[in-house]
């Protein structure tokens, strides 16, 4: 799959690293293209261009941007023709604590920002180093997406399976109401309550 | 512990009865007393009695009330003299979707509506099914709780740990922002996209 990846840092530098070493042809879109490729990245096709090449060059395009930025890099990229685009992001206001929610969604406000994307929430609700640690078996972690179109959801669940992870459709995008608030509970358990960043969630099945 | 427990029905009658055959006295608050004892109590020393007595019988009290009375529950409760409230709901509208989130939740809302409790957030993000299915080693399931009081905190992590849950703490009463998403999750899942009432979540620590 020939992959656009809007935002080169930690989430997008993981992932795309990850991807390209699977075979798949990477495009990054970083600021300073002058910055090249991200030092996660160990081998594959992969370079670095501005964000429109980025999402033309894909056939499904990677969003991994400061949430700050993000409508702007939206804005940029114009219209996605119909382009699946994974919306890694998560509404991160200062505390942390969300900046959006409830009767919408980090993932939501993205679908009406990204003209003629295909938006699939995923890839959100661990943090960057455990995209490399999906672990097997009853270690194995469990990575939670959701969607509107299920051709699309099919793409991101095979990227995902290709990185080892257990994937759980969670239906609608509308279900990004409760995906974002599991970032959070990551988020403030890794770096508050003291479990560390190499926690992940399980969905146990019995 | 002597437990009070409002609400007898799925999630009441289950810890209720859970707790009971682990040799806790509880005594259940429900509208109609001549209903007796739920038939999910197999022994111990339970009986049935109005609010303001299960509260003042307890050393901690359950609530497990459907959002839609838990307001006029508590005001009914009166005082409740400093005791662990421990909050299993979740506040559910029609949908599902969740009634308040985001800059609020309903732990929040209980605790305002709570004269004198010391509240926790627990037992709401698990099928009333699962409280009796914690499971063992790789499939033990997590229980998430959260509070501001680290006392009260400790007695709800000592009441999960005797049902054989993995007790997580996850911080301030505030953080019940996450952990009714959560239940939403939870409740999304095992209803709507096939996954059934056996699933759970576990915190992989690794």
């Amino acid at each position: 799959v020939n992959i656009g990846v809007l935002g080169a840092g930690n989430v997008g530098g993981a992932l795309g690293g990850l991807w390209a070493a699977r075979g798949h042809r990477i495009r990054f879109a970083r600021r300073r293209v002058a910055e090249g490729v991200p030092a996660s990245v160990s081998s594959g096709d992969v370079a670095v261009t501005d964000v429109a090449a980025a999402v033309e060059f894909g056939d499904a395009v990677l969003l991994a941007t400061p949430w700050g930025v993000t409508q702007e890099v939206l804005r940029a990229a114009g219209d996605f023709g119909g382009r699946l685009l994974i919306d890694a992001t998560n509404p991160i206001a200062p505390g942390p604590s969300l900046a959006v929610g409830f009767s919408t969604s980090g993932g939501e406000e993205v679908a009406g920002w990204a003209r003629g994307a295909r938006v699939v929430k995923c890839f959100n609700s661990l943090g960057a180093d455990g995209f490399a640690r999906p672990g097997t078996g009853a270690d194995q972690a469990s990575m939670f997406y959701c969607g509107d179109d299920g051709a699309a959801k099919s793409v991101v669940r095979q990227l995902g399976e290709e990185l080892g992870f257990d994937m759980v459709d969670c239906g609608a995008l509308s279900q990004a109401r409760y995906l974002e608030p599991l970032a959070m509970l990551w988020i403030t358990l890794a770096m508050q309550q003291g479990y560390g960043r190499d926690i992940a969630m399980k969905l146990l099945r019995r």
